[in-house]
């Protein structure tokens, strides 16, 4: 291992070189103004894989944005990682909220700001830099592919299909996912748990233009009145979901797991401090750790609707707007909950107005084994670089692909991730630790070690 | 009268050229970027006022925009009408749902459509070019002032002081203002009362940055929720407002009363077939007329936080806004209605988010009386030319100086609007009909004669 230290530290300012350019690139596949950076970004990877000694490095065509493959297969008798990853990233808005621009990475204490400098471009990024360190330090022990998408951030629509239509070329025997994060710098762990989500927009539609409120206010619906009453509806006095049918499915964790979960070091004033909140808030009966992990959430994610200008505008609007999305946990189904959602949502609207309810994108919950070779292998890596075991938690977030490869490819996933709750991804100032970039390159190839000790065993 | 007819028909194309000319600039005194056109639009009416043959037409200086004045004495014995309107307009947005861009005056279908062509560049310009007709045609029966504010659409915050400051300037028998509107071209009406105003900006604050909600859901309070659920509240299931005291200062109106409000001419049906709803919807216990005339209301007229831009993204914003109005009815009180939403809306936040509510601004309800010499002169000019007797109606909006002139001049108002709730003010597509602006400016001098006559009984 002395030879990849070695490697490591040689090319280390390469290597965020590297990275920067890649995060100039503003991959941003919800706005189709973007297009042409998405698909530049996609060329980079490839070429960046090629240049790293891959084979076949190519941009597979989908129905939207292309999915960059490449393989190293050293011998076809020896296990094979494929490694995911995206290359697209979330809106940078709101703009003027960010210190430095979101596509001019800066460093400060330590930290990349940058959209997509933790989702998904660092995270991402160290598994190509791992890769090449192995492959120049002739220490690659299994084969490798590489599936890098554009499309998580909208949805992973094209993901499917190709994956489907690609099982040959794709057979492998784990996946490998740095998408996620660990408890902290100290303390590492691996996810177990993955949300699902759905995820709608619904148009609430009072008079069928705008009025002044001053004539009609009192006797016309508003819409965003109404849009209002109806989102408050959506939850109980205990904060639970009131759509019905909506926790038919949901698997109750036991007291047993329960108990282990409450041992995960969290600190509740320090999480309230560091939010500046003056109480947490969430489903009467579970804490906080539970609410993200093991519970479905609903949240309104975005809303709008009449005048938001400066000043005042006396208008009673003709429509208003809300994004609505739920995190499903096991066994919810995805399809499911945005049916239940559509129907009730449908259905507690006064006849006053009318209501559009429609479906954005969707994904399943997923918990992936502890008692696999690859978690083992995982484990022991990060134990090999942070001199501690890491925990295994249940992350609060969604990566839809974990469920839909192990339903097209019956492969298990490793969710390998260094990034912390802090990184504000999504967020304005989004930010990954320089330390974090470099001990995930340096941990992945203990990965592979371990792996292949371990599956020739 | 023949003369003024001849006159009217003489000068028609002029009198539209010049309102089109006024309609151009955008005077939106909401919109700081519009500064130079609401001073522009200032001296345009002073100039007018001028031309048409007033005295000491002059830009009265306030801390916001000025006051223009000018007056005709044509004898100090004589009684002095003062006429009030407003060269400011509401913020023309949403622009894409405008036919015809708001600054640029187009007629379709015998309507002039543009921002301001009805409140109240048109309904004021009538006065302007009234008086016109009347110095041409020398039949001014008695003295005019005008008062003509740049602020009325921003709350009139500086006509107080101006009034107070002013009071032997502005001495007159009684207001006139056009900035209201009637039933229908052949159903004409006077309001008779006018409900005030209560206009605040709420902030609700969870966490102190946007959050990932796959990483905070479910266990951090997601500001749009809350602001939802904090809204909803403010209404019970009979529609009636919840905030404590808010009905206490409410005036009872009659049974009597009521059974007169109820024959005025109303077509439910008509109405919302106009407005394509399935159904009306308000305070239970009333009509539709006695909803918009006599109850107070509360109308969210803006909301926004989070994402609102094209396709997904699961956020848990930092921030929620909303901007919410309260039409009041006598004998509520702008400053202590205002001071109960405040009281209220902070008391129900819960502990997980901060709340701030931001007055705007207010006015008072108001009735104006059907048994002066002025009602009486409105309603004869209106029946001579409508060949129908007005019916007095109470309407829902909000003119907030009425209550000011009271107070601080002593004097009634006449409510001369020759507008249409079809009109579309405050909304796109604005527009005032040519029969109206004609039928004003044709009317107005008949109200001038009537009243200098029964005056002079």
């Amino acid at each position: 291992m002395e030879q990849q230290t070695a490697y490591l530290e040689a090319h280390k300012d390469r290597f965020l070189a590297e990275l920067f350019d890649l995060l100039r690139i503003p991959s941003v596949s919800a706005k189709s103004e973007h297009a042409p950076d998405v698909h530049r970004t996609a060329e980079f990877i490839r070429a960046k894989l090629a240049e790293a000694g891959a084979d076949n490095a190519e941009l597979c065509p989908t129905a939207g944005y292309p999915i960059v493959y490449a393989e190293k297969i050293i011998d076809p008798k020896l296990p094979t990682v494929l490694v995911y990853g995206h290359y697209d990233v979330q809106p940078p808005e709101p703009l003027e909220l960010w210190h430095t621009p979101p596509f001019e990475p800066t460093v400060r204490d330590g930290k990349i700001y940058a959209r997509g400098a933790c989702d998904d471009k660092g995270q991402m990024y160290m598994h190509l830099k791992a890769f090449e360190l192995m492959m120049q330090t002739n220490t690659l022990p299994c084969n490798v592919k590489f599936m890098i998408e554009g499309e998580e951030e909208i949805g992973s629509n094209n993901l499917e299909i190709f994956v489907k239509n690609n099982q040959a070329k794709l057979a492998a025997d784990v996946i490998l996912i740095s998408d996620t994060g660990m408890i902290a710098n100290d303390v590492p762990s691996i996810d177990i748990g993955l949300r699902g989500m759905s995820y709608l927009e619904v148009e609430v539609t009072g008079p069928n233009r705008d009025l002044h409120s001053g004539a009609y206010g009192g006797a016309v619906a508003n819409p965003i009145n109404i849009l209002c009453e109806m989102i408050a509806s959506l939850k109980d006095a205990n904060n639970r979901i009131t759509i019905p049918g909506f926790y038919d499915d949901v698997v109750e964790v036991s007291a047993e797991e329960r108990a282990l979960m409450a041992q995960t070091p969290f600190d509740e004033e320090a999480y309230k401090a560091d939010l500046n909140i003056g109480a947490v808030h969430g489903e009467a009966g579970y804490t906080t750790l539970e609410r993200t992990g093991i519970r479905p959430t609903l949240d309104v994610n975005g809303i709008w609707g009449g005048y938001i200008g400066e000043g005042a505008k006396t208008v009673l609007p003709s429509k208003a707007y809300a994004k609505i999305s739920m995190r499903l946990v096991p066994n919810q189904q995805s399809d499911k909950i945005t049916a239940l959602f559509q129907q009730h949502f449908t259905s507690i609207a006064p006849p006053s107005v009318k209501v559009e309810v429609r479906p954005h994108h969707g994904g399943e919950p997923a918990i992936t084994p502890t008692d696999t070779i690859a978690f083992q292998a995982a484990s022991r890596a990060m134990e090999d670089t942070f001199g501690k075991k890491p925990i295994p938690t249940r992350g609060g977030g969604s990566i839809p692909i974990v469920a839909l490869f192990e339903k097209e490819l019956g492969l298990k996933t490793v969710l390998f991730g260094f990034g912390l709750d802090s990184d504000a991804i999504h967020s304005p100032n989004e930010h990954y630790g320089l330390f974090n970039y470099y001990k995930g390159i340096e941990t992945i190839p203990l990965f592979f070690k371990h792996f292949a000790e371990l599956s020739a065993k």
